[in-house]
């Protein structure tokens, strides 16, 4: 601590007369932590599947496509003896590789996904065994396409808490396992990929600034898997029914998810003085250029400001947030103000501002 | 604060020469915060199923059951319309009445299940609008029988680091929805049920101590449900093999069960000066009672410290530790030292230290 003039004896008698200054003093240095993004990472697989190649499987066209969802391509994970973990495992070994970090040092891993490679037990656990964090505890986090945004609210409140050290947060979908590519309103949306973040004390005072989530549990009913839980475990006849692959009543889904997503990104920029202005970019869920379009005019920022990927990979659940951050990561400068914002099955949403931490060379 | 002797003059020209002592007084009083339990609920469905029912179903016995695993009847939520959030709502608004807290203030609510309703969306969006918690946010955290554990844990950063005021933490799993009543070496394991607990800022001092999580995919192999995930999704195939149904190698899980368990136990207890005589109470997941009985024996502490109600239950997965506070809570006292402890498939696993913050009149 800088003294400015004062001299050592007078701090000195100073922490004798008022010594609940200084246990205090300690304690703030153990809990006035912000928690910061230091790396990102991502995967898709190779496979790439075209509208051109969907209109050979069902009754639609690229124009259609491209004009309700601005998706082109979507990138699908074949090989069956893959399955989500695999993904979350490249994305992850990404971020440690690119951050020089030991995986020995990871203290948590949080998986956001709705399609973990089992039932039971949590891939989460798969995955930091097999990249090497033995130190760590994880688990799955289940809010659908909301799951990366909670999870990174999860692990910055452990480092600002002081639990946790490092930890990576990692979303990652195989949507195709669960899509029904004879159900035109759904396999059109949906590819497969994963994206990580390292989350760390911020070193800067640049990290995590704000954070506003919600769910409501009336949108079970227009965005589910009825089947495969405790309400409907699986039979024959849930399968016949179809109600093993994921079912979406679009428009309602639509009208939920631009007023939430828009109105949580406002609500955010209003309690922190955010503007078009001086906002530089928004990390918004890919599910639909659509409401992507919606939500950009709602909270008027620019198209450049508002970034988008979905036409490459189409909605991958978890994942398209920190696909963002990848793709966009060498744009991003120290001190940047990013709003990420995300709406999903549930419903979920929510949004979180962060102050970005670091420049690429 | 007080200013023993220190004259106000002294202390104004010392607030004036470092103003960075000034800054962080503030932020301490917002951020030196300590997570506690402040309400404890559960709930167990009406219908018993007791050893006697098993020996008509599977081949097996009274005496081979209770030697095995100290398990005498379990319940069972029969009613198919009825899931696991049935049981995780009428947990939570015990919880809710009991600390006569509004819906309206709970700020976040985790369920901790391997058996959610629907394979998508996520319960706990359903139970929190159910209960009223409209300004919540809610997802499933999946780490199996250490989930409650882990989300206690999760909670407890969110509150510390100042995110959040009032959490509900819920455990519940409808184990008959994944249960197969002829394979008698899981069938006479498992109950259903659900526990709750609100989590607040501590207002006396006692709360959240200590944790110690870790996971490990090498269990993956050893408790799982195969199917209905990205690697074998559900089909006529998979349901005819069973793999939609829990499997465990019990001799494996045991061994694992009893080293991790008792370890972090052990770690927590020697890093916070707890020994078996200054240790009021063992919060144990009860997925049987030879593996208490072991834990017991390694960590020294005595019969009456290692809470079970394992006999009424059974193993009811995620709401374990819940359901145990609820059934003891009468019998805990304000600073008493509860060390809770559990083990599940993943592996997952993990010890946390808690001072009690409340007895009951």
């Amino acid at each position: 601590m800088k003294s400015n003039g004062l001299s050592k004896k007078l701090l000195s008698s100073l922490d004798h007369f008022i010594p609940d200054r200084r246990i205090r003093m300690t304690r703030v240095a153990e809990k006035n932590i912000k928690a910061a993004i230091t790396a990102v990472g991502g995967y898709v697989p190779e496979d790439v599947l075209t509208n051109a190649d969907l209109e050979q499987m069902v009754d639609t066209s690229d124009e259609w496509i491209t004009t309700r969802t601005g998706i082109k391509e979507r990138r699908i994970l074949k090989d069956p003896t893959k399955a989500t973990s695999y993904m979350a495992i490249q994305a992850a070994e990404k971020v440690l590789t690119k951050s020089q970090t030991a995986a020995a040092d990871i203290d948590m891993l949080i998986l956001a996904t709705i399609t973990p490679d089992m039932k039971v037990a949590a891939t989460a656990a798969k995955v930091a065994t097999d990249i090497g964090a033995f130190n760590a505890f994880a688990f799955d986090l289940q809010a659908a396409c909301s799951g990366f945004l909670y999870g990174m609210s999860v692990a910055a409140a452990k480092i600002e808490a002081g639990h946790a050290k490092k930890i990576l947060v990692v979303g990652a979908d195989k949507m195709s396992s669960i899509v029904d590519y004879t159900d035109r309103t759904t396999c059109i949306i949906f590819g497969d990929g994963a994206g990580a973040v390292l989350m760390e004390a911020s070193t800067n005072g640049y990290g995590r600034e704000d954070d506003y989530l919600r769910s409501n549990g009336v949108g079970q009913a227009y965005l589910n898997i009825k089947a495969g839980g405790s309400l409907h475990p699986t039979t024959e006849e849930t399968l016949a029914k179809g109600w093993d692959a994921i079912y979406q009543d679009g428009k309602t889904v639509f009208k939920y998810a631009v007023s939430e997503m828009a109105g949580a990104a406002q609500k955010v920029m209003e309690r922190n003085g955010l503007t078009p202005q001086n906002l530089d970019y928004i990390i918004a869920h890919q599910a639909n250029k659509r409401i992507l379009d919606a939500t950009q005019k709602r909270v008027q920022v620019g198209t450049n400001q508002l970034l988008t990927n979905i036409q490459h990979y189409g909605n991958t659940t978890a994942a398209t947030l920190p696909l963002l951050l990848r793709d966009y990561e060498a744009h991003f400068k120290t001190g940047d103000r990013l709003l990420f914002t995300a709406f999903g099955g549930g419903f979920t949403w929510g949004a979180s501002y962060y102050t970005w931490a670091y420049s690429l060379k």
